[in-house]
This record gives structure tokens, sequence and C-alpha cells, in this order.
């Protein structure tokens, strides 16, 4: 048996005993496998896996103890991951991210208490209350910056990706890094680690390595399928993927979009169904497809989908950019710009978009089940803003059905998932999935991929 | 008219919609008008006087308006006091000090709304709500600091005093200052103001100006009186003087005592009551009593009346160290080194002694009536820190009854507060009280003082 | 015998194997004892005295050794003042000023060996060369900061002053500092004392009190008898009168002259005499006299003697503020403006005046004797700018006379100078000199002052 | 015509008069001419080619103007590559790195003037000055850091190598970044980049990115083949190329020779002729080779040659290491400890090794002519430290020939330089350089190599 102890960074150890006592209370409970398993992620950073389980398995002699001292909270780690270590001594980085991982479920413990009466008497609607939540985690965790000017690309696109989309977005991170923009996202590997790295490389270019923040966002639900890459600086845990989202875009003043599977195309239908809201026709929210050379047939598929789920205007909602990335990172800069007078004008945060207008239907958690998906309704004849929402639905259930522990339990248990929609819809969605499915899109492992859905 | 514009520094701008709102929700209301004065005492800082009304009355037309925008919270202020601008700006001090008002009065609010249902489901005693209501509190205003070895001393002592004891408290400022001790008072002016500027001396020999931490600890029915002096670096609002009293204990390392008046004696058996307690037979918290030469007689006036209540042992429980500034900076150094050992073998916090025990009547805010002076037993005739407190209560309630609005309006609707017991005792206490009188040491302004309290 | 250790601070200790052989090889010579002696002083920061003997009297067993070792050059001090010591340990302010005195004097010494044709091949004249190596020397000090925009104020005055002038002149310290101009001074005591403290305290409270420069400019001759005051931050000791007067008016953005002795006169006349010069009509070196209410008559009779010696236009060659910090520190402030525009516009360097003409008089160092006192000429029938330059020497002399070794022991050998020249202009000098003695602003020390002049 | 203006970073642009004006009045000549190449170089960063000659025709219209200023020096770039600008602006790194051009070469220019007999009266050898004048250089370049306890390591190695020698000299980076381990190379490309690339990732990982220094050692005649790789934080230029590989051996306190072409072998053979003085048999200066699993027969062959050259011994002098980042990463941190030790007990800096003896044939410039290539004796009839010498003057010729300018005119204009010596090691000395130009060790650009020397 190994023991690690790790010793407190910053300001990370200070909690009240009660805030302590939450997690060593309940260390036969829930909540200490949470957070164990939290902490097993991010101790396993780098080393990837599509399969949580397979994780899980691997170090399931892993055990983590909070203990309070002089100093605030030691953590005591029995048998981690060995690549967590150098020279005896757990990376600084991780043990940072330990203490993040602490923070954000202490967190979530805290704000699990109140009654609903209790809120009521202060908010508006139930939207409003979870995005002050999601404004008292972000800040929580030290990411919100009160005056810096607007500078956060946040990045999406595939984790399982190959080489060539891999030093695109390297390319695009060296670029935006040469011009000071920071980056977020959803802090796994492949495209989640490539721009960040060349980030990294441009600030130091610039001589200001020590100011490139690399913001990872991530859920307890898929942490350990994806684990922290190893640039992060901020990893944040957000309570479940709908608050995640919405952090992301309230968070970010540039959402750019390269290549990647279903996880992707949930998340590029979740920003299209905001900017489709009526609500936010004058909320500046700017949208960048790209990619290398080689995915313009990708990029293709994904807008032939979208024309016909939400015809030829919908083209008007994003800037497509192939293979160019120093032309991204000029457009970003220049959409910085202009979020910065937009906000000006408005007085809304430079760090928060407040002022976004998000469907309710996002921001509460579905649970995935095999009626949920069944019911969806994926056809033109309702608002497109609902469209977009329920097709995001349908991709959502598709992920979680191939990496998330339920979903995979769920489908093994009772099949896959049944969509149906219309026809022309449905057939579109097809191609576009099968199409991932052949470009190896899906997962990461090398087994034959099974679909966890049936299209009727 | 003026209108100057304070911008945030820092996170300090950083509240949720809810937090701001409220605030600006009830600003035709109570809490309005406590912000509003709480500010204006933190810009007036400096300038002295010892009555409230007088300050809110010099400055009856100034107004503090919260407004949300794109950096952060802005804070406009109408009429400020014009000592608080240099070419136009508010100083940065001062700015700062603005928003930890700000900052306090938020949590205050925020921690009133819980129901006490909810309390008692997390916290074992009401004492132990309290303890951590206080932990949150500083660790919310940064001052609570993990890991950094045991340095601070909390000086207290008179805000109406000589030159002579002023220049003497400057020195021992200067020598803990040479040996990096942190100052922690109640940030006012005189004995509060005189330790800081000496250390920030001290501090700025050994080269390290920017690591000297004056921590300031007020209250908002004291802080128009006693504004806080021009080197506080940290200002903390505490809900009450209680909560005051608990956050110096459990915050610093050491306790000075300098010379002052009923509001010292009140410091100094609020100390002595918690280290009469059996349970904190084993809690090393160093007191020390210094002054200078000319100070002699009145620490002799101090013992003889500790002596008086408390019998001979109880000189064991403190240093005291006439006219040597620099043995008091080497006996607070050793006493750091002994708490440091001491934490480090309990395991218990360096900057938050959370094994003090504080019996709970130390803890809860008694109103200042008529009733509840004339009720205090002063006889000896009880446990040791029964006695204890029940003087101290004696004494804040003079110290009410002498600067505070409320016990100021008390005294002048129903006549002096009535003060009985043991005679011996009574006794005792009438000659300390006519000699502080005598020594100037009970109010700042020149008028006749007339005293707030009778003796039976 | 105490023998304590000063490890290097900084990149001071990175001399090579030669420099610091330069310094032990010669231990028994002068350089040893230049070094010894001004090492001396520094450890005596603060111990205020007027006769250099008598510092090195008091401590005749001190000895510093410079040892060569893995981690720069360490010092060994034998016999140190002990109150240079806090814990055994020396200030670390001290520490770095002894780092300062070895650097200055190793420059010094590597300046002193390269011939004169080398010289004279590379600068025009010796003017240029000895500005070039003023420039060096200061460099060398990393005082000069390059594109730092104009913002340090030369304070003069009178280092024997008594407490309203010396809070005056804090006062006037304070306002500079929450303005954040630095100071620059002589570095011993009085009014090179005072406006630092004020300083640092205006910086505090501007929050920025690590920013706060306060530099001392001395030299070998009179760092004894005037040790750097504990404010000093960056201490330069350059080689001579002349320089270190060169440097003062070439780093200065500001010259503010407070109520002074003899060698403020020398000061005020050595700048007369340089914007005097008609090489210097277009350069703007701003000069402020200013005291408080009392030193309104001390002005007067200077202002008279000015008057007498040049006529009435003099008064336009500086401002006159009387009881006014905030006046001062506005105007200090407005003055760097118009430098900074002045400096953009011709290109000359923020940080060192390059332009300014220095006649070559003032450059190079007199040796005061009795023949050269005598050989001044002080009649009104020259250049006014050269009539400036001897009364300068005239009163150069003059302190010398008083507080410098040489000056001492040649007086005691030949009795009083003797100064002559035009009756009028030798009434008037003798009418201030006889005001200056009678308001004790000649020597610091008690015992009853000698003229070491005779006026004919 | 595009004219690019760069404003003084840091204390840089704060030249004299003479120093500036050194530069601008000669720049119709040589120093112009080379101040240009220089700064084209830099500016070439990350641009490889193998040929200055190249470089220099594609920019033959690039000027650079040094005008002096308010703020220091301003740079004026006419018509600069390109890559160097980032929305108009040039990188703050080649702004940094253009600047140290600046320095060094001014330096360079001042150090050229003394007169012989000057030097003479100070240093006892003429090797003891060329000490001090790299000490005076690298000291001038800020990259001696006193008190830092030893931590830097060498790496030489090609600069033209295959993806997986690139590849593992970057984990080799990585695991000595995690261990806090700077890096110093010669700035170009290949093993001259990926271990700093490796490094700035693991001080990242170690939430240390600021702190990575990556030196970078060059020389006027072969920055404009070898232009300073991206990563390079300290740049500094030494005189000649002896001057450098003395500043690496005493700077370093490891060396990692990686596979690498002439130029590797070259500096292996300068620190073997070191390691073999008897004088430096206590001198503790570690050696390392390694490479991954594919260079195993490529150190065979480097081996063998040593072997045969200077006997089995030989392999004692060094560590070789295959395919094994963290054991050389490990062995480097032990060897420090080692320095650190060494140092300690013989008081040498910790950041100069003073103590190493360099032969004075190593430190001097021979031109590399025919006629020396033909005088250099091969063979082992000599001290082993002497063969060592030559050979190393051998492979220093064939580089010269190669890529340097003047070497490349030389054989262009009077044919291959002849080598002669003993049989046994010019055949093994054959089978080497013929294994590299198979391996494509010797030459960065596509056209077919022609060798520049012949072995007789």
């Amino acid at each position: 048996m190994s023991v690690v102890d790790v010793w407190p960074v910053g300001s990370m150890a200070l909690l009240t005993q009660v805030e302590a006592d939450s997690l060593s209370l309940s260390s036969q409970g829930d909540l200490y496998d949470l957070y164990r398993n939290c902490s097993l992620a991010v101790l396993n950073s780098g080393n990837v896996t599509d399969n949580s389980k397979e994780l899980l398995d691997n170090f399931s002699n892993f055990e983590i103890n909070v203990i309070r001292n002089e100093r605030g909270l030691k953590l005591e780690l029995i048998n981690p991951p060995p690549s967590a270590l150098v020279e005896g001594q757990v990376i600084k980085k991780l043990r940072k991210h330990l203490y993040a991982v602490l923070r954000d479920i202490v967190q979530m413990q805290m704000a699990k208490d109140p009654d609903l009466d209790f809120i009521k008497k202060k908010y508006a609607t139930e939207s409003a209350y979870i995005t002050n939540q999601i404004f008292v985690n972000l800040r929580n965790a030290n990411v919100l910056k009160a005056g810096i000017k607007p500078n956060l690309a946040v990045c999406w696109g595939g984790h399982s990706i190959p080489q060539n989309e891999y030093d695109y977005a390297y390319q695009v991170g060296l670029e935006l890094g040469l011009r000071k923009i920071d980056i977020c996202t959803g802090c796994g590997p492949g495209v989640m680690e490539a721009p960040m790295k060349g980030s990294l490389q441009g600030y130091s270019e610039q001589c200001e390595q020590e100011k490139c923040r690399m913001i990872g966002l991530t859920e307890p639900s898929i942490i350990a399928a994806e684990p922290p890459n190893a640039m992060v600086t901020d990893l944040v845990i957000m309570p479940d993927i709908e608050k995640r989202l919405e952090a992301f875009v309230r968070l970010g003043h540039n959402l750019i979009i390269f290549p990647g599977g279903p996880g992707t195309a949930e998340e590029l239908l979740y920003i299209l169904c905001i900017k489709l809201c009526k609500e936010n026709k004058h909320n500046f929210l700017p949208l960048i497809l790209t990619g290398d050379k080689k995915s313009e047939g990708y990029f293709k598929a994904l807008e032939d989908f979208l024309i016909k789920c939400f015809g030829k205007d919908i083209t008007r909602y994003y800037d497509l950019i192939i293979d160019d990335p120093k032309a991204v990172a000029k457009k970003v800069k220049d959409n910085n710009d202009t979020v910065l007078d937009h906000r000006t004008i408005t007085h809304d945060s430079y760090c928060f978009n407040w002022d976004l207008f998000i469907p309710h239907q996002l921001q509460i958690a579905h649970p995935i089940t095999h009626e949920f998906m069944h019911s969806l309704d994926l056809s033109r004849d309702q608002e497109p803003w609902q469209l977009a929402c329920n097709l995001r639905s349908a991709f959502s259930g598709i992920v979680t059905g191939n990496v998330k522990e339920n979903g995979i339990k769920a489908v093994a248990a009772h099949g896959p998932f049944k969509l149906h929609g219309e026809k022309e819809i449905i057939e579109s969605l097809g191609q576009l999935l099968e199409s991932y499915i052949k470009q190896g899109r899906v997962l990461l492992s090398q087994k034959e991929y099974k679909p966890c859905y049936v299209l009727e």
C-alpha cells in the first residue's frame, strides 16, 4: 500500500468544521464515492480512456482521506496512480485540481440544502435561481475576473480526433495565445487539449505564460471518462451537464466548434437553440465552426443537416472558417472587441453574460431514459428553437448511451434508445450519425462500436 | 452637489444579481442606512470624533449608490467628505474599505435568512453555529491565511491617549514589524493606530512593507465613532461586539493590552473570562499588558482591582512589561513559537483557534438596558469566570452609554445605569473608573464628562 | 568579539574574481578603509551624529571582510553596531545598503583605471565623460527606470531642524506619496528623512507601499556624518560632492528646497548657477522653496540675499510656497506633466536629463583649501552664473570646515577660512550666516558653534 | 516599405550616449552589418534554414535603426520578416531578443577597446582574462543567478533530427521540467528546441511556467543559420564559438548530449578534452549521453570511435542512457545534488564553475583554414586531452565548411579540407562521418551533401 500526503495549496483548505465534516461524516455514503471518483479521475489526468468503469476498476484500491490539521486540510491518498507522482510528490497542478474537486463538491453539498420556500422568497423564477447558482459556482472557483476585457474563447469538439485535426486545433490555439486570448474547454483530451497546448506556446512567445488561463469545465458523471488534460489551469466541476453548458455560454465570449462526434453536435444544437430564441436577438454570442482542409466534408455534412432542419438562414448564425488558424484568431479578436462594446453599452458584466436568455428546458436535467428519448419530437412542425432543443436532447441521449455509466447500463438492460420524428429529419440525422461512426468520432477505444440508438 | 464614481478593486465587485439587489431593493430601508453610515465612516477615516451623531450630522447630505455595470459594481458617492479625495479620486485604501463594507453587509444580510431548523440540522450547538459564522466572515474577508505560521498580535487599548502612550505603542509596533509580526486592532485612532504605524516602519526596514498586514475588526455600531485609521489594510465589519471579540481571540496569536479606558477594561475582562474557564486550561492564548514608564501607576491600579476580584493568582494569566518595547516583541515572538508548536501538536488551525472554548454568554448580544445593567451580579460569590463575565458586561454597558448611539439615547432618557454588587468590588470598581475619568481616558471630545453610570 | 555573517541579497553578489579581489587585495590600504568606513556608516543608520570622527571612534574595533563563496559574496562583520541587528540578524535594508556600498566602491575602483588617451578617443569633452560616468553609476545602482514617467522629487534642506519643520516636510511627503511621487534626498536625517517617511505613508494609503522609491545619494566623505536614514530604499554612493550634485539635478524632475543651513544654501546656489546659464534657457528644471508658517522669516532673509546678489529677476527662477503641503504636491505634479511633455518633444530621456548644461567648474572637485577659499571672487562684477558658482563654493567650503574630516583638520591647523568680495554681498552673506547660527542650523551636536570662516 | 517600431522592454534601453552612438556612428561599417544580421536572424526565429546566406538574401532589404528617445532606445525595423509580427506588433519574445542582440554587441564593442597593458596589470594570465570576460557577458545578460541551487542542464545535439529523436528529447525535457530543471542550449531548432518545449510543459504542470528558464547561447557567425527557436527565454550572443563553449561548461551543472552530427561531436570532444585534463580530476562536471531506442546504433558507433581513440576507460567519463527519459531526469537531479555539495565544500559559485580548468588552446579562436586543418595531429601518440583537443578542431572545421559563411567560401575556393593522422583513428573517423551523412545528420536542406573534407 502506498500512501501519499497532499498539503493544501493557497486558500483552498479553509473549510469550516461543518464543511469539512460533510465529506468525512458521509465517508461511507454517496458523497464520499463521488469525491473519491472525481479525485481519482483528476489523478489520472492524461491517461485517456473512454470508459469510466475501466478507470475505476483499474484503481479499485484507491482511497482518499480528508484530514483537518494545523495548516488546513490535508489529503491522504492511498494507492494513487503512479503517473500522478514525480519523485514521490503529486504534481502540483493535480494537487490544485484535487482541492478544486473538494471545493466544488462541498459547494454542491452546501447548495443542496436550502428549502424551496427560502429560494422562492428571493428569486423571481427557478431559472433565475439556477443562473445565480452557476455564477456562485464560478465565482467560488475564482474563474470570474471582474473588469478584465472579454478574452475567453470556448473550444468545443471531439475528444477522439485524428492527428491532423489535433494539429489544426493546436495552430488555432497558438494564434489565440499570441493574441492573449484564453481558452475554456470541457477539459478532456483531443480538441479539449490541443488549443490549450497551442495557447500556452503563444502566450509564452509573448512572455506572458504565467497569465495563460486554461479553464476546464467538467461534471462528476463525465470526469472519469474524460479526465482533465495536463494543460488545464482552472478546473471547475459543475453539478451536471445542463449547468456546465450554461456555464460555458455565460462565461465564453466566443464559441469555437471544431470537428467532433455526437457530443459536439449536442453542444452545437444547444447553442443554436439559444441563439434561435427571439429573446436573444440582440445578445451578441459569436459562434465559429472551423477545421483543417480535410474536415471540409465533415462540415459540409453538418451544414446540410442544419439547413435541412432549420432552413438556409441558419448559416447566418455562425462563421465557417476552413483551414485558416490566423483568420479564426483574428475573427475571435474582432468579436471580443464587439462583445466589449456591447457589454459596455448594456452594462452587462464582462465576465458573465447575465442578459443571455436560456430556455428553462435547457437548464434542467432530463434523466435520459428510454421513455424520454422516445418522447422527443424531431419534426419541423414547431418553433425552430424547440426543434433545436429536442435534437440537442437526442444527441445528449446518444452520448449518455455511449460513455456515461448510467447510460451504458440502461442500454445494456433495455436495448438501444428509439428516436423518431419527421422522415427527412430522421434520415438526415441517420446519415450524420453514420458518418460519425465511419470517421471514428464516437468512441476512443478500439472495440467495434455498436450504436446505442435506433432511428425510426 | 459633488458626485464621485468608485470603480471596483479586485474581485470585490463580483456580486450575484440577488446579492446586489439586496442593497438596492432595500435602499429606502434599514439596510441602506446601515450601508450608507458605515461607508461614510470609512470615508471619514482619520477624522477623529467621539460621537457618531456628530459625524452623521456633518455629512447629512451624503449618499451612496450601488450600480451594477460591465466591470462589476460601481459605487456612486454623492457629497463625500473632501478628505477622502486626492486629485478628485477616492484614496485607494478607502476604495478597498468601501468594498469591504459592501461585502460584509451583504454577508450579514445573507446570513440572516436561514431558518433555525436548517441550522440545527447541521450544527451541534448554537455556539458552534456562531463560531462557524465568524470563520465564514473572516474567510470571506480574506484575512485567514492557511499555512502561514502564527504571527498575528492583537493590540487593544485606548483610542484617546496622550502622546507618550502613542509613542510607546509606536515603538512596540516598530519592534514587532522588524520581526515581521502583523497587527490586528479595533481599527480606530490611538492605540489602534500607533502600533500599526510602527509596524509598517519595521516591515519597511526589513524590505517587506508590501507584506505588512494590518487587520482592523470593527462593527456597525462603533465604526462611525472610531473610523478606520489610515493604516488598516484589511477591514472587516463583524455583525456585533460579541462576534467581533470572538474574532479577535480566535484570530490572534498574542493579545497585547496597552493602557486604555472602559473599552479596554471590557476587552481585558472578556479575555480573562475565557482564560479562567477550565475548558481552556490547555489552550495557549498569551496575554501581555504593557505601557511606558508613566503608565506604571495605571497598571498598578488595574492589577489591584483584578487581585481584589480574583485573588493573587490572576497575575499568572498575563505578562506585565513596563517600558520595554524590545522585550514585548521578543515575548510575542517566543509566544508565537509556542503557539506554533501547540497547534501543530493539537492539529488546530494556525489561523483560527477552533479549540478555544468561549462561554455562550460571551457569544450572544445582551441589549444594554437599565434592567440588564441592574441585574449584573458583581460579587465574588460565584465562579471566577462568571464574575469576569459580569464585570465585562458592566464595562460594556458603560462604553455603550458613553459612545454608542443607542446607549447615549437610553441614558439621556432614563438617567445613568445603576450597577451594584459586593461592596469591596464596587468600591474598587469605583476607584478604577474615577482614575480613568481623571486621566481623560473616557472620551475624546473636550466637553466635561458626565458619568453614564451610578455605583450602588 | 561578535561576528555576524551577511548573505548576499539579489544579484549584488555577482562580482568577478578580479572585482572581488580589488577589495580584498587592498585590504591593508586606502580602499579597504574607505569600504570599512562607509559600511560602518550604513550600519549606523539612524544613529545621528554630526561628526564622522565620533562615529569612527565609537566603533574602532569594527571590521568587515568580503568572502567569496558558493552563493556569491558573503560579508563578515566583526563587532557591528548592535542597533543594526534584530534577533542576531542584520536588518535587511542595511544588508542591501552594505551591498550597495560594495557595488559603488568596486565601481569607483574600476572607473579609476582607464587612461586618459582612451577616454579622449571616445568622449568629445571631459564634461561629457563625467556625465557619462554619472549615468553609469546610477544605472549600475538600478535607479534609472527607462520609460517610467517623470515622478522624482529631489528634497534638499537641513539635517538639523526643529520638530515643526520636520512635521511640515512629513506633510509634504505625505501629499507627494498620495500622488505616487518618489523622493530623492541626500539620505541623512532631518529634511532628508521626513518627506520619505510621509511619502511611505501616502503610498501606503494608495495601497502601493511596495512601489515607493526613496533614493538616497551620498558620498564617502559625508556618509559617516549623515548615515542613511531608515527610509532609504535605494542607496547610491557617488564618488564626490560634485558628481553627487550632478546626479541630483539630472535624476530629479522637481527640486524642493526646505529650510536648512549652509549645505542647503550650497545646493540652492548650485542649482541657480545652472539655471542662470543661457544654455539652459529652454531646459525645464522646476525649483520650489517651501516651509511652514514659522519659516517665513527664514525664506525672507534668503530671498533678500539672492536679490542683493542677482537682482529682483532671480525670484522668477523658483516658486516660493509657505505652509501649504497640498499646494506643493500639486505644483510638483503639474511640473511633472510639463517635464513629461518637454522630454517627449526633445526626445531626452525621462530618467536622466542629458540635455542640461552644467558648467565644467561645477563638475570638478576643488580641494577646499584656505587658498581656494581666499581666491573666490564674491562680487557682482561678473556673469551672474559665475557669481552663483563662487558663492556655492564659499558655502561648500563652510560645510567642509564644519562637518568633513579634512575640513575640520584644516581649520584646526590654520584657523578659519577667509572669504572676501564686494562689500554689500559680504555683508548680506554675513547676516545670512549669522541667522543660520542663531537658528541652530549649522551643527547637530550640542557644543557651541565656532565659525570656521571669517568674512573680510 | 513596411516600418515597425519596437519600444524598449525593461532596462535594456539604458545605454549611455557613447554606447548608443557606437552603433549608429558606425552604421556604415562592420558593426552595423553584424548588428543588422543578428537582428534579422532573431526576427526569423522559427524559420529554419541551414544556410545563413539564404536568409540574408531573402531579406536583403531589411534594415534596422537605433533611435535614442525619451523612453530609452527605440528600434525601427524596415521590412521585417512578416512571421515576426502579430497584429502589426513584433512578438514580445523577439523584441526582448532584439534588445539582447543590442546589449551583447555593444558589450563586445566596449570590451574590444582596453589595451593589453591594462589587462595584464589586472589579470594573472590571458586565460583568466577570457574567463572573466565570459562571466561579465553572462552577468550582463542576467543569466547568472547567485544563490540559486544548481539546476541548469545543457542540452547538446543535432539541429537536423528525425521526429522520433525530437519526441525523445521532448520527453526528457518534460521530465526535467517536472523536476524544475532549467535548460540551456545552442538556441536553434531540433535538439535545441525539443527539450525546451518539454520543459515548459513540465514546469506548467508544476504551476511554475513563469520560472522556466530556457537559455540560448549563440554567436554571431551561427545565429543566422540557427536562429533562436521560439522557446528561448534568455538569449545571449557570445563573441565566438570558443567563448560560447566555455560559457556552456561554466554555466551548466549537467551536460546532456543527444544524437547529432559533426557539431555535436565537436561539443562532445570539447568536453572530453576538459574532463581528461588532470587539473579537473576533482571537478564534478557530469556528462550524459542519451537517445531513444533507435539511436542505440548511433551511440554504439560513437562509443567505438571514442574507445579507439582513448581506450576503454573513456566510458567512465559519461553515463549512457538509452530510451529512458525518467532515468535521465533522475540522474540529472542526483547530479545536481552532488554539484551542490561539491560547490558548497569548495566554495565555488553555484552559478559559474570558476574552478574548472580549460586549456588555453580551447579558449582561443583558431581561424579555420586549410593550413590549420592540415596541421592537426590526429594520433594517439600524445596526451589524451591533446588528441581530444585536435579531434575537436577537426570537427569544428567540418562544421565551418558546412554551414558557416567563411567556411563555405573557403571550401568553394580551395576545395575540401584535408585531414590526416594515425591510420586507425582516421579510418574510424571516416566511418563515423560516413554514418552521419547516411543518417542525414549533416545538413538541414534537401540538396545532396558534398563533404567539405577529405581524410588522408
